[in-house]
């Protein structure tokens, strides 16, 4: 009998990464391409990328038939945006095709498609759960301007806003003065100014500036320190939120995701605290599996396949194999 | 001997205003017009709303030739752009000339050309100073994206940010869901990412939303009176930093101005418990005139007059009595 395969994407503001599995587990290739957040990118953009990430997997298994379908995505939330996307999409056979959130299938690659909460911190925010009775719940994820507490963006905003008080005499000196003057090439830190308005500097470049807040804590800078504790405890707030909701208790799982918590252990450490006040045992810790991972385990259930503990065990072993054998 | 005139304009994101003064210090008449900060207006737009406030004041007295004139203008800070602006006036005589930051006239008007400081709290906010050494010194008055708070824009972006965190269970229950909600004509308050992003809800709209702050206050809520107590300290943190920067001390006169001081006395109460620990003596009052008149007082300074306190008291009277007479 000749096995059937699904196909698992994941795509945000910077990059789309897929893999190939077979319904057993095997992952047998992987592929990446450019952004495929359909609002930022464009509609054709984001095909483009999911198209190109797919083939390139394709290319490297000789599979391009899947049974079974899942694609995380930021930005697909509206029905019609959907549509959109896959009117655009000229893949061979994809099988039964889901477009889901991106929170979505970080969950679960996070817990291997279990109940728990991911936290998911890159240049935006988001916190996403789902219990055992399959109900799911949201907090944060509305955009830079709107929120996006504890993201990259959010960080590398106060980072600007603590450098111009310090400046200003507003707020208390800090080496991110310097740091953020240096970094954007400015002579006078009032150039800001016409660096955001005229030169509309994006959250994308906002976010990067959050490395800096990461560097100055690393030397002691309190400014810094305060900031990354700050977002810590918000990306905890926006957890909780999430865990009262749901009603989970004992010791499910919170994943957390993104860029955002290697800036030092500060983030986690307030983070954690923060959320022990609402769910004391759960177990907090970085994902099982990555999220295009996340998205083949669900589109593995879709094609009717129970997700029994040696499938995910089958999926990880698989997985290192190829990371390892892509260097 | 025929008596010589002042041009006054105060020009900003939402309109001008202008009134033209004898150098005894009669104002004669007042005119204003459209929006004239051509970063946001655009240059074109900026001049004819300029145009538009000093000939309907010149019209009403007879008035178009100046000794000097006086233009405090938002946006202009960079030479290049005041050139622009000044290349598109087509008035007859402007005598000299002179086009400075908004909030220099507004200290101005505030204070009748005394040493003092200003906060300006409307759409965005700034605090600004002078000392009798003729030092200046600013705080604040980043824009939307940097900061400006305590502003109008501040207070409604909070209060659009406190109602997404009821709606997620981030945050403590308010009124101001219900109320942005309504206001905004929103099903579901997920729909304000639509409107924030793809509508591109500018910050003067947002700054429109203040006005429920003020509002779910006057009821007692607790999050909008926090939201309000917030910018008042806000508000005081960059007027220290003036008075700070420039050594002010004794009974200086403290101006506040802009629609961000109508929204209930709890901003001016935090601000000024905030300035006290600074300046425990400093005089915190409403602005004896307002920004145009500022202006005015500058060019007649620029025509070579002692501004007295005579010449003070005319202007006050001849204001009055123009303010009544225009109903």
């Amino acid at each position: 009998m000749e096995e059937h395969h699904v196909l698992g994407v994941d795509g945000g503001g910077s990059r789309t990464r897929c893999v190939i599995a077979s319904l057993s587990g095997h992952i047998l290739a992987r592929g990446s391409g450019g952004p495929s957040n359909p609002l930022t990118a464009g509609f054709d953009c984001a095909a483009e990328a999911i198209q190109a990430a797919v083939e390139e997997a394709s290319r490297r298994c000789g599979i391009n038939s899947f049974e079974a379908s899942v694609m995380g995505l930021a930005g697909t939330e509206r029905a019609s945006a959907m549509e959109s996307l896959v009117a655009r999409l000229t893949l061979p056979d994809l099988g039964n095709l889901k477009i889901i959130g991106d929170a979505q299938v970080a969950l679960a690659g996070a817990t291997g498609c279990r109940s728990g909460v991911v936290v998911i911190s890159g240049t935006g925010s988001i916190a996403y759960g789902e219990n055992d009775a399959g109900e799911t719940a949201r907090a944060g994820g509305w955009g830079w301007r709107l929120g996006d507490e504890g993201s990259g963006y959010d960080i590398g905003n106060r980072a600007l806003i603590a450098a111009l008080r310090d400046h200003d005499g507003r707020g208390p000196a800090t080496l991110l003065t310097e740091k953020i003057r240096g970094v954007l090439g400015l002579g006078d830190l009032d150039e800001l100014v016409d660096l955001t308005y005229r030169g509309n500097m994006g959250s994308e470049e906002v976010a990067a500036l959050a490395g800096l807040a990461g560097e100055a804590a690393g030397e002691g800078d309190n400014v810094a320190l305060r900031i990354l504790e700050g977002a810590g405890v918000e990306l905890g707030i926006a957890a909780s939120a999430v865990i009262r909701r749901l009603g989970l208790t004992g010791g499910f799982k919170l994943g957390l995701v993104g860029g955002v918590f290697n800036l030092g252990p500060l983030i986690r450490m307030s983070l954690e605290r923060s959320v022990r006040r609402t769910a004391p045992d759960c177990v907090i810790s970085r994902p099982r599996f990555p999220p295009e991972v996340g998205a083949a385990l669900l589109a593995i259930r879709d094609a009717g396949v129970e997700l029994e503990d040696e499938l995910l065990h089958t999926m990880e072993v698989s997985f290192e194999v190829l990371m390892e054998a892509s260097g």
